[in-house]
């Protein structure tokens, strides 16, 4: 039994507000239950030093949370004078997943930043922020494709996460923030909208787990992607 | 005129949006407009160390700006690795409004936190902020007086603010970005309900501002905060 | 009765010491009572980046005091690694105060730095600065002129600075260190020779002040005002 | 074909040098081919402030790179003041999996900490950390032991690591820089020596990666960390 | 031949100015002609951390220089977020020269710092720093004692420093700084009353030194500091 | 009778390993008996910012110890966020005394970086680090040679360093920590080839030292420094 008395298999309510703020070339909220992220994507035409003159393009993400999404108080990471490694390692799987999701030479010399704030944390906050970063990188590339200053679109492929894990002995899909604390295993899949495979990082938190656990976690995942990329594309074609 | 064809003694469409978020001992969301600014406040039973056994509380304020709350995207402070001077004035202005607000032994030894996010910026965050952050410090002493944790509210004073300025020639209350990016003179002002002075501080833009322009930016903000203190009132008695 | 059994409008003993240092195009000792602040003004034939190529200078200020110029020794801020907001606060009023006195176009791309170290505080060391910043940076741009670097002066104003504030009551003039430590209000102001405002902070310390309170502040500050432009001008006629 | 020469399931010669430094509680040089990675285990009697009076240990880590045990010079990232995300990364993820393997509660208030630093790389660095990390654990433990400091050993599990992924479409074992760096897919798995998961972390690179991708990685992986357990062990008996 | 035509083993102006500034314990201004050194003494009745507990004192110094104190504006090292390694060397010089001078077990568990901030460069800023912190702590040592906080004074030895160097071949006494930046080589000498050496540090600027070079160094030192000494003493008796 | 009992004027066990690492220009292992110090030189076709355009190129050297290369693990520099004052006074001393064993001119505009990374530290780090710091210029400007990168080696003279010191009542060469731990003076010498010297850094520690004795150290460090020499020369012949 779940807390959140869901089946195994069930997300919780979705939602993908896009335009939730009017001044990023993209913006949207992401809510998967409880958990809210703010994704905005923020065109420049400029790129890195390290990619200057090479003729392509880039796209990273910065993450954070805001100080009292969480039920204690963090310290706020500017006032403490840098990002944990926490957020490091966050942001950049968020990157590297969307990176996955485009071609950058297509994208031309220009870099498109994701930024994900946790409005409020219940669990699964970095997936329901690639989730919600793609929508934006989606609606800024649509922004650029009809302002002309990119004949297509360099996003080849529509990615989304989701968390699972092994709570109570038994593999559920999108834990909230009760069972991600007492969970025996905790994976993040990144998936794209053909089953392919971006990342998995799976983590033992009490015990070691079987490959076969493994296995239904995938099966779990699969199931709930497949639900997100589909809500995805509703914003999107509204 | 200005930009947004208001009167010069008209507030902008005003919203406080109380339980914004969920986890805070107070949540508002404060809207000026297209200005939006998300405070809440965090009780905590400790002190700062240099309060320690002195019998008496702490208010404090962080203020922060989402990156892309902005027309252009500013570079993250967490990620520069430090606060802006700006940033630093903002919330030290803030916490020494509040404080103005409140007794602080009666506070006991205990420490309430503001933090004031703005999500999206088009002028006035700082008075905003400190408007927005009175209502969830007073939900979050509500909340500790109901929960037999303080006998009465050591919140003496109910405060609101405003920014004021000459924009064009003429003296306007509540500037948003397009008027303040240009003003003549800005000026902040932090007032009491009955009407006492907190904090006033004017700046002379393009031209020094002579003292009758004082008085009659002092004119306009006593306007505009009797609705802003009506508007927090009313939020509270819902 | 003041601590000083100074009158409410009467400033503590004034003297700016020019050329206290040799190096510097323009440098000051500015000594208010026991306050002194050494101001130097250093000339650079560049501009920051934010600027390069628009045809205009720059004029900024950086403020610091020495560990031990209190009456207990602060930490270096080099050794902590960083400014403190207050800091950060008093070198950007002192830059923004100095800007309102210069064309920065007429200044040409150049930039002048004005660095305001503290040896002794008593008090109204922001104010002192200021005004003694003001000299340092007339006598940088005589030079300028004087090598022929600039046809004319890009100074159009002469400003100078004094606190302010309501002890024990009583609107009084240029507070020290044992007023301002126990003042009910306390207001720095900033002002041009023929009576403009430049800036104006209020802050109530221990009890709101009155609309009337603010006038009778503004009045001593402008007694005391014409007195450091008289004292200015003395200096740099000699 | 791989630029090794080596088969596909093929490790790069493995050896661990005990001893390799004198003063640490363990000491240990793992090469995994060109890869050398220092592994020394340090011992504390305290634990970290948010442990203290829980009646449990500790164990963390911390990586670093040499500036020139790459092909080019990195940046020393003590003189660039901070650690990259790629560093927090890797030691979040050798402390985790060693914590995995120990119980806590039987370490006692004290803390070992795991110092990997990498004299050159070549591929592979942050599995053969952990590999080595285990083999430096587990001598300081029983050193512990020997000296009547703790009855029994607290490592109730044998792990190690090795990293996997595809290249040129092929699934293949233990990495180099090489093949890592022109990769289709990369993937560290951390396992126990009955078989069970610890930590498994894939990325793709260049193309999304299929779920028997992903299965035939696992079977080497499987594989490699037998090797490298056997080898562990044949260390600790002589 | 000198740039300020000096004999070879001739000092500069030397003059050392008692409660320069009257909040610190102990205050000397230190000037060596165009040299001048604020040197303060702060006494704090505790010791840092690592010698809590243990029955003794500590001596320590910062050392720091104003950004206009020389030719060209340095950056300010509390701006830039940290002092430099020149700093960081010659702080710790000064403070190892002082303690060498005490007994910190007569010091009792009270620190003393010395601050020592350059007004004005032209050379020798170290020595003047070391010649000068040393009246500034034995000011504030017979304060201790006026006071009845000490019954004896904890220092044992009378210290001062002076720099030499060869310039244009030949070895000189007190380098300016036109000498200084031109030197082939350049010493600086810490020494006791009774002509025991404290600190020696020469460094080869253009050519290695011979050692008889070397000798005459420190015959010239010697000259200078017997010099120095009878001028602290001068000034302490007064 | 000195702990290890060797003679007063016995150096240690000397021993430099060319090659210990594959990837850097030149690389050296420096073990002087305990102390064991990887030293690395990287070159690079490119100079500081404040050498651009003129004609030369730079030598620079970074210094480091690994956490647990001492009896107490010490906090790791870059997880600190900085390099202490020891480590930058090292490295500075370090990257001085080889500038001026070459000719700057020329080596053209390139930089060569010295990294020197103690392994374990028994005492005499620095004076080992320099020591193997020459060899390894040496190798990595013999490569620049043999690849007509350069004409002729600017490497104009041959240096090593080695501690001497005062150790209960008698002068002694290279000491070991235990040594070190409690001298009575410590002095570090840097010498070329030729007996010339480069750096002389002597400290009193517990009592100040004579002029005899200083020059009894300097005869101590010219006959380990000889010997130095020769081994130096040994492994470059090899």
């Amino acid at each position: 039994m779940r807390p959140s008395a869901r089946q195994p298999d069930q997300l919780r309510p979705l939602r993908f507000i896009p335009g939730f703020t009017s001044q990023a070339e993209g913006s949207v909220l992401a809510e998967f239950g409880e958990t809210r992220v703010l994704c905005t994507a923020s065109v420049e035409e400029r790129v890195p030093p390290f990619l200057r003159g090479k003729g392509q393009g880039w796209i990273t993400a910065e993450y954070g949370m805001l100080p009292r999404s969480t039920g204690e108080r963090m310290q706020r990471e500017a006032a403490r004078g840098k990002q944990s490694g926490r957020t490091l390692e966050i942001q950049r799987l968020i990157g590297r997943s969307l990176r996955a999701a485009a071609d950058l030479k297509q994208l031309g010399e220009r870099s498109i930043t994701l930024d994900c704030d946790v409005i409020q944390a219940d669990g699964g906050t970095r997936t329901a922020a690639i989730s919600g970063a793609w929508i934006a990188l989606q609606i800024a590339i649509q922004g650029l494709v009809a302002h002309g200053k990119l004949q297509q679109s360099p996003l080849k492929r529509q990615i989304a996460a989701v968390s699972v894990g092994v709570y109570a002995g038994t593999p559920v899909l999108d834990l909230d923030y009760a069972e991600d604390s007492s969970a025996d295993t905790d994976m993040n899949v990144v998936m794209t909208d053909d089953g392919g495979l971006i990342e998995i990082q799976g983590t033992a938190e009490a015990a070691p787990f079987s490959r076969s656990e493994m296995i239904a976690m995938l099966d779990l995942a699969t199931i709930g992607i497949e639900q997100i990329i589909a809500a995805q594309r509703a914003v999107l074609t509204d």
